[in-house]
C-alpha cells in the first residue's frame, strides 16, 4: 500500500570520531524514505533550494523514491545542518543550524497523494505536523515522530497531533520527558492514554521497544562493532518499520513486531557510513540476510 | 549440579522514591542465592557478625539455601551498606559504607563443597575472587563478577582473575571501561580475548547481553511500571543465570540464552520490594510465569 513521508531534506556536515564529511545528504524525510523503499516506494513531500544538487534528487529517483513531492524553492537555499558527535557517539552537539528554505515551510500533499494509507510525519512543529495530519484525514495508519524540543516548547500542540495519529515514535528519554514519569514502561501507558494506539520506543544501542495497551514487545539492536555517524538512525528505523507495515498491508501486533525488526536492521545500516552512502548501496537481500541473523539473535 | 557462590552478606539501609528502610538483609551472595533456589539448593559461603539477626538465616534455609558455609565471627559485626537512590533508580549513591567482617575477609569454602560444579565468585577484590577460585580448581563453570572500582584500581590482578574464568559479569558501563572502547560489541569481543569463553553484560532497563566468540544474544529486560528497590538486581540476575545452568547441568548455547531469561525474571521480582521481601514469597510457579510472559513479549 502506499506510503507518504512529510520531513526535511538536508545537507548535513558531520563531524565523528570516524571523520569528517560536509555536505551530506540528509533530512528525516530522505532517510526515512531510503529506508522505507526496500518495502514499497515512498511518497517523499519536503522541500529544497536552488542549491540542491540535482544528482541527490536522481539517486532518490533511481532507489525507487517517488520524489514529485519534493518543491524547489526558487531563489531558496537548502537546509543545512552541522553537528559533532563524540567518543560514545550518545548525543549529536549542533554546530550550525541553517533552517532556510525548511523555516516557515508549509509542506502541501500533492493532490494525487491525498489518498496514501500509510502517513509518516517526521520530527517538526506540531502545528505543521497537525496541518499535513489534515490533508491527509482517511490515511489508515499515521504516525509521527517528535523531539524534546517540541514537548518543553509546544506541549498542547503537541498533545493535539497526539491525539490525532494512530502511532507515536520518540526516543526513550524523549518518552519519560513527555509523560513526566522515570519509568519508561509507566511512560509508555501514560502516552496511550494521549490517543494513540502505538508507541514505538528508540533506544538507541538498546534497541527499540513497541507498547499497546496491556502489551509490549522489546527488541534488541542489531550489534555493530564499529558505528560510523548515527545520523538517520531513528528516521531509517521508522522508514523501515513503516515500510514493512505499508507492504504488509496490516497493522496487527504480529506485523507490528516485524515491521520493528526490519526497522532495526535498516537502521544498523545507515549508521555504518556517512550519511546516506550505505542506504544507497543497499539491496533487498542485504535487508533480509540481517533480518535473519537478528531473527536468530534473539530466538530462545 | 551443585551451585556455589562465595560473596557479601550484609545490612543494607535504603533510600529509594518508594521510602526507607533500615537493616534490610542484603549482600551479593544473599541476593545470589535466593535467585539461585528455584533452580538448586546453593551453597553459601560468607561471614556475618555476632549481631546479625538469626531470623535471616533461618529464612535462608527455609528457602533452600545451604547455609553451612556461613562463618559467625566472635564479636564482629556484620557488612553494613546505606544507600540512596534518586527518581529514575540508575544509581546508588553511597552514604555509609562499612565493611566490618568483611573488611580482610578471606573465604574458606568448606572441604565438602570443594566439589562444587558452578561457581560464582561475587564482587569483591579480585585478590580475594582468585583465592577462592584457587580452592576450587575442578569446578566445572566458574563466573566472576566486578566492578568499576576494581578495575580502576586492581586491573592486574583482575585481569588474573579474568583469565581463570569461564564466564564474566559486568554491566554496561564497566565492560566498555574495562575494554577501553565506549561499542559495547567491541568491548565484548576485546574481553572475551582477555580468558573468559562467556561474556554477560548486565544493562538494568535495558536487559542483558550474553556474547561468545562470534555469537551474541541479547534479551530485554521484563517492563515494570514500578520499580522499588534496585538493590540486588544484579546479583539476582546472576543467581538466576547461574541457578538455571546448575539445573540444567549443561552450559550451551541454548542453555546459556534460557538462564539468561530466568536471571531477568527473577531480577525482575527482586526489584518490587525493599531488600530480599520479594524474593522471600517467591513460588517456583511466579517464576514459569513470568518466564513465559517474558518469551511471548520477545517471540517474534
Amino acid at each position: 500500500m502506499s506510503l507518504l513521508v512529510v520531513g526535511s531534506i538536508a545537507l548535513d556536515t558531520l563531524e565523528t570520531p570516524a571523520g569528517r564529511r560536509e555536505d551530506c545528504l540528509g533530512g528525516s524525510a530522505v532517510h526515512f524514505s531510503l529506508a522505507a523503499r526496500h518495502f514499497t516506494r515512498p511518497r517523499l513531500v519536503g522541500v529544497v533550494g536552488e542549491d540542491f544538487p540535482p544528482r541527490h534528487v536522481e539517486m532518490l529517483r533511481r532507489c525507487g523514491v517517488d520524489v514529485t513531492g519534493v518543491a524547489v524553492q526558487p531563489g531558496g537555499e537548502t537546509f543545512r545542518w552541522s553537528g559533532r558527535y563524540r567518543g560514545d557517539l550518545q548525543e549529536a552537539e549542533t554546530l550550525e543550524l541553517k533552517l532556510n528554505v525548511f523555516e516557515g515551510y508549509q509542506p502541501v500533499v500533492p493532490e494525487a497523494w491525498r489518498d496514501s494509507d500509510f502517513v509518516f510525519l517526521a520530527n517538526g512543529s506540531p502545528v505543521t505536523q497537525l496541518a499535513v495530519r489534515r490533508q491527509v484525514p482517511d490515511a489508515r495508519f499515521v504516525m509521527a515522530d517528535s523531539m524534546n524540543h517540541w514537548i518543553a516548547t509546544a506541549r498542547e500542540d503537541l498533545l493535539k497531533l497526539i491525539e490525532s495519529v494512530h502511532a507515536l515514535i520518540l526516543n526513550h528519554t524523549e518518552a519519560m520527558m513527555l509523560a513526566g514519569t522515570p519509568n519508561l514502561v509507566a511512560a509508555a501507558q501514560a502516552i496511550l492514554g494521549m490517543g494513540p494506539q502505538i508507541l514505538i520506543v528508540k533506544k538507541g544501542e538498546h534497541g527499540a521497544a513497541l507498547f499497546a495497551r496491556g502489551r509490549t514487545f522489546a527488541l534488541p539492536a542489531f550489534p555493530l562493532e564499529r558505528v560510523v555517524d548515527p545520523t538517520g538512525a531513528g528516521d531509517s528505523f521508522a522508514g523501515g518499520v513503516m515500510g514493512a507495515l505499508a507492504q504488509a498491508d496490516r497493522v496487527d501486533w504480529q506485523q507490528l513486531k516485524r515491521a520493528l525488526l526490519y526497522g532495526t536492521v535498516v537502521a544498523s545500516y545507515c549508521v555504518e557510513d556517512f550519511g546516506t552512502a550505505r542506504h544507497e548501496a543497499l539491496g533487498r537481500g542485504d535487508v533480509e540476510g540481517r533480518a535473519q541473523q537478528l531473527r536468530e539473535m534473539i530466538a530462545l
